[in-house]
């Protein structure tokens, strides 16, 4: 299988979903190890540095892409198998950027009050314990926590000729910052234009569900995955599967809109898996559905619907992709 | 250890939280066998019983209680131990009830569209395999769930002279509809009036997060609980511990709002806990929360924050109430 | 006709709609002179008066009522007629109370902001050019500003053994604090308990619409009504008549909602009044309907749907009870 | 003064905001009389032409423009002062489309309904009395109801490199689909990007607040205008003035938020014009503004917060432009 490698330059970045020149073509089958820098554009190194004063919004959020992956038409589904996730620095950061995050008011819910104190930490990783280490800024409170990788952001270009910035999720993919876009899983996504024009980064070292403050852990990654592609089945909106779970990831606001969204495209998928009336998939799921939040920060709130593959009798998802290329990267050893 | 045992006679359920007289009075430390009514109040026992016919909406959700606690008072924290639930019935029952439940308009998100189609299922149990058969109504598919027994509601009288339906999630509990109110936690629950008259019911022999239809497994349910009270500490909304998780549940509309108080308040616990300021609790919170949804279909959404204790340093928490009522029932072999 | 002059004694006032036994009962055709307190009980009397530190918030917005209406079954529908409303007192006042209001964070909308400055003003009345003198906190800025009465609160009963606090709009009225609620205007409440019990209070001098800060220019009221009742016809929603207009007052959250229940009532009030099929009903308020927000500041936000009646064929409308009440008062010359 | 008429031909309409080369440039001052296409792009002619079949949703909301406002950059104030508006054809047109609309479920508000009845209404001008006819599909049922035209969209190329589809409000302004968008009005945008590049369209012949079915009297328009540009001093959000209003538009979700927007949007404003701190700003507003919704239909739902002039201290507001356009344009008798 073809393999390439990529670290893109820092004037290679882009900002966007859509709107940006493919930075080069992939053949679908194409093992890539891709290099993403962190959400903050590096801009953020020790505690003393703030957002208020370092951060630059039009440069957050860098994408690594976007790549054109060949044969792809609108109407594809494209595939992407993550095989690894690895920390590319030996810290991560997180910061309460003001008037951003879920605990505070925003540009959108919108008050008089002042905002948060900007404040920034930095995780060290212990590598041997595949730890990252918490600090406390206002006391001497530490305490280690699991390294948990996965990328708060990966998409396609937009329908309908949008360019959406990388801070929002949506149809296309993009900022849903969910801990389960992680090793091990496959993403399905819509093609929307000629080529799909992905992109990833965001990558989080770890991330709770919900990402309260507004930022996770952040920190370069580079992320090894395949890239497929399946000719036709779109999905609405986008899928991911595991090797026990399937899920729907539903972005919008306000948050029940985004679970709605997820519940409804999860019915249609059980209508196609086990053809089932929708009324018949609307009860089961009632019944087995898990439901954790992603995000309640970004421009959209996002919220995954999921099940467990063991409840539900053995059938083939999009021709057991999953499982073949699991096995494909099972065997590269990486 | 004093025992009370009790099955209540059709005509002492009760349909609010707060109003009521209280049953009986029972002392801190007293163990309670309590038998509750399925939340349909024994309406549909086969696929052929219709909501929109059998179902009495001025009858539904009925709550065992309320039971006056010796000593409680307001500002007081009430302790409810569950340490068993079982199936009362060898069946539970769903229904999707129109203009009721998640996706669906209902007379909150009032559109002009029919109704889905008034719909019922039954789910017989497997004792020796302790799962429910799920049976499509409109295909002859089947399946096999495991029994998961919880309690979709458990609450005591709200306060400022409020009387609120048993179908209400809020700050005194009441109809949360979160799978994590399950044998073997612990609710902490703040009391708002003398006696904290609390009530339990919605017995669900298992249910998805979301609780997309509106309605889970409903059944009757034998629910075995050791009452306790905490002097004073009353938590602002309702807290669970188990073994391995702290918790706390939100109840509010829009569904952003109920996860912003249940991670509102998961942070002030933290500083409590961890002695922390408020934004270094903010800050390690968003690394470690899960957030499931409980519920997208009660008058109020109800969304849960919880953590899981083995990321944390090791802390007494209400005195350690938890583990010591957990040894007591496991003495009692129940 | 029977004229009844009521002010209570402070220990007189209720705090919730529903739960408190009526002072007195009126028959239909009463006309009744009402003394109603402001929301803050008068603890706000100066500009010196902190909300933090004066405002008992168990003994807020206090009710004049509850009366029972003879002959009023649930089903059937309340008629109040406003024929004045008049400041009881030379002053008015308004506060900014720390985490209430719309452009703060709240309880609901739970942020770990600090409050706004606990702000009181006070505007003094000038009879003569019927003006309230606005006057500036933090500079010299002083308007005269006309005074507009109106009653934030007119509400009966709830259903379903419910028991509110009068700080809570929904179906059976409560703290709708919209404008509309103005001299001139008759409000159709269905009923829900025998008797009706009916309250009103929280007289506003003036009053913004969305009421942002969370409180109007409050002041102690003298209201003057005409009681009646319809049997039947209980309408699901407030609706308020005037000489020139049709409305519906819906409450819920998120605020797309409150607007979704007037909206749709007016749909179905349409349809009533015109014979017209439900698609045709919904065409024509498209084109025609005004939609002020009342409130985003209450534990419900309302929004008012209302349409122009000489946009419309005449017709009658609860038999013409608003024309009729609206000649009686006329004739009362108040 | 220069004037320019413009009518695009089929293949010129745009349907983003951002993205497209602008059609030509123009200099601050100048006149243009534009001609816009209805929102469906002319497929609905008659009640039998069904959304369903004849609208191609790639095609909604042809925009006219952009435009390229010489020596605007980002940072400065677009100022568009609409002089008229003048009906291009003798019918409008509006729709119920299918799972589009304020009272139905739709791809957000998701649920498992079926969709409303697609339907077309068209309303046919009389000239002479200046009304449209409504005539009713489902019944015999007439009513002409006045001519009020206004603009659904009128916007500038967003920030942040995005692009977005004419159907969304925004910051930059596009579908806000307020009825305060009519001739007399002096419109005040943030320019983004250099050549401010402006559009507009989405005519309508009247149009309720709300525009409950998602449509309003849709038709072709004619619209005079002046375009001038204030350097510097951009507003975050659209504002509008009249002879006698000041307004914000607010646009997001949910509801809450779009007035949250706006009604802070509008502090800021009252903060500049009358040297206020934001405490007496609010105060102020809470107590005169006005609210009326514009849209709960589109993309982001719109809300108009707005205020009496004659209830102000008169102030010189964009250096009084507004007065000077309008003294302009009757000097024009158009």
């Amino acid at each position: 299988m073809e393999k390439i490698e990529f670290r893109p330059e820092r004037e290679q970045f882009n900002y966007t979903f859509g709107g940006a020149k493919p930075l080069f073509k992939v053949r679908p089958g194409t093992i890539m190890e891709l290099w993403s820098e962190d959400a903050f554009n590096y801009a953020l190194q020790t505690p003393a540095d703030l957002s208020s004063q370092k951060v630059d919004l039009r440069y957050v959020n860098p994408q690594t892409g976007p790549f054109y992956v060949e044969g792809a038409e609108p109407g594809d589904t494209l595939v992407l198998h993550f095989i690894s996730m690895k920390p590319a620095r030996d810290w991560g950061v997180s910061a309460v950027m003001p008037f951003f995050g879920g605990l505070t008011s925003t540009d959108r819910t919108a008050t008089l009050q002042d905002p948060l104190e900007d404040t920034t930490w930095i995780y060290h990783i212990n590598r041997s314990k595949n730890t990252l280490e918490y600090d406390a800024r206002f006391s001497e409170f530490k305490v280690d926590l699991p390294i948990e990788p996965m990328l708060g952001t990966v998409g396609v270009a937009p329908g309908a000729s949008e360019v959406r910035t990388s801070l929002v999720p949506e149809r296309f993919g993009g900022n849903m910052d969910t801990p389960e876009m992680r090793p091990g899983v496959t993403c399905f996504l819509g093609v929307n234009v000629e080529g799909a024009l992905f992109s990833l980064g965001d990558g989080h070292y770890r991330q709770g569900e919900g990402e309260a403050c507004g930022t996770a852990v952040e920190g370069a990654m580079t992320t090894t995955l395949i890239v497929e592609l399946i000719k036709g089945n779109a999905p609405l909106w986008p899928r991911i599967e595991s090797d026990d779970q399937l899920m729907v990831v539903g972005s919008s606001r306000p948050m029940e809109d985004s679970w709605r969204i997820a519940q409804v495209e999860m019915v249609h998928w059980f209508q196609e898996l086990f053809e089932l009336h929708h009324m018949d998939a609307y009860q089961l799921l009632s019944q087995i559905s898990k439901a954790p939040i992603a995000n309640v920060v970004d421009a959209n709130y996002s919220v995954v619907v999921k099940v467990a593959k063991n409840l539900l009798p053995r059938v083939s998802i999009y021709n057991d992709i999953h499982n073949e290329l699991r096995a494909i990267a099972s065997k590269l050893g990486i």
